[in-house]
């Protein structure tokens, strides 16, 4: 399938790269190519530009080119970006088109709050998932992969033999059904559909639990399973 | 121990029915004892005057006379409820004593928000555990058992063989000690101590989560497994 990536962050070249190597086409989607191509390592990342030489045939290109040319779209910017990228690619590049949000809309730290908890700029009555269905009322929206660590979501048999659970929800069942068989072939054995999208509200919730857990087990190597 | 229970409800029933079975002394805190133990059964619960007479040696009171002879006290109120039962309590009856906290702060369903998704009253930057404990600064409030359904807290292993996880928080180790010994008691094999009670925000914020899996499974009888 021809599949886009927005944002080419560590979250959208882990799903690049799995893809990829799935036998899909990948084309990632960024601001400004020749920017990205001329970042720099960070302590905290390498270079683009050095993981593209492993991935040569991911393309790259601008976030409304990418959304053109695919036929299902990942939004993996981040929660302040994810409406202004969305915006770039285009509406008439996302209708009709499955939109997989796994993007969390975690509020942006400022000297004040550095200390603070984790906390969200949107939630209890509204979502990330809901604010972009309706920015771009003829995407199919489906809130996915945003309550595990990037080294899961492609991968989920490397934490506890893959027994533990991956949630769909969304108010388009076409495209939970697309999502649904990518997350399989992901490896993804527990897959659960939670309905419409009013219930991307829990799935980005609970990322202050998922926050706290990270930290007092000092690994994001973790995952819910739900126990019946 | 003597154990106050606040809130006459199925969470204080199971509770209170729990903590005798364990050889506790317990003492149940309600508005007006009267008044609850002439309430009518009502179709959705049995009348408390026939839960009692099952249950003869849990004492019934006041919220006073049950935090005052009690050293450690449940908070089984609702969530709407909690600021004034523990009022009606009063602060120097709960000094110095562990509170522990299950009660949830969902928003009270109106005419006009009956068929929207549920919400809460509080939550993202502050939580009904630490409201509480800003208006009894002398407790010491643990949050713990809000995350299951009634039929799972005093009993883990009704579910799953009780392989999933509870999990505490509070600013006090020595109260959090004390009820991770309790749940010990109960059967809770997996008990997570997520640190200070800032972490009562994401326990009450995965309640979305949870009734949106409990409504798309059709059951209670279920909790989550932390996976590593």
């Amino acid at each position: 399938m021809k599949i886009g990536i927005l944002g080419t962050g560590v979250v959208g070249q882990t799903l690049a790269a799995r893809l990829d190597e799935l036998g899909h086409s990948v084309t990632m989607g960024t601001r400004d190519v020749a920017a990205l191509m001329a970042r720099p390592a960070t302590p905290r990342a390498p270079a683009f530009s050095d993981w593209h030489k492993q991935h040569p045939q991911v393309q790259v290109s601008s976030f409304a080119e990418a959304a053109a040319q695919s036929e299902l779209i990942f939004n993996c910017t981040s929660g302040v970006g994810s409406l202004p990228a969305l915006e770039a690619a285009g509406a008439h590049n996302l209708a009709d088109k499955t939109l997989v949000d796994v993007a969390n809309p975690f509020q942006p730290r400022t000297a004040q709050s550095v200390n603070d908890p984790p906390a969200l700029s949107v939630c209890n009555t509204d979502s990330l998932a809901e604010q972009i269905q309706r920015a771009f009322p003829e995407a199919k929206v489906v809130k996915s992969l945003n309550t595990v660590n990037t080294a899961l979501m492609g991968t989920p048999q490397s934490v506890g033999g893959g027994d533990h659970h991956i949630f769909v929800c969304g108010n388009h069942d076409d495209a939970k059904a697309q999502v649904t068989e990518l997350l399989a072939s992901f490896g993804w054995k527990h897959i659960l559909d939670l309905g419409d999208l009013t219930a991307a509200r829990g799935l980005e919730m609970v990322m202050l639990l998922w926050m706290r857990l990270r930290d007092v087990q000092g690994t994001s190597l973790f995952n819910f399973k739900i126990v019946r």
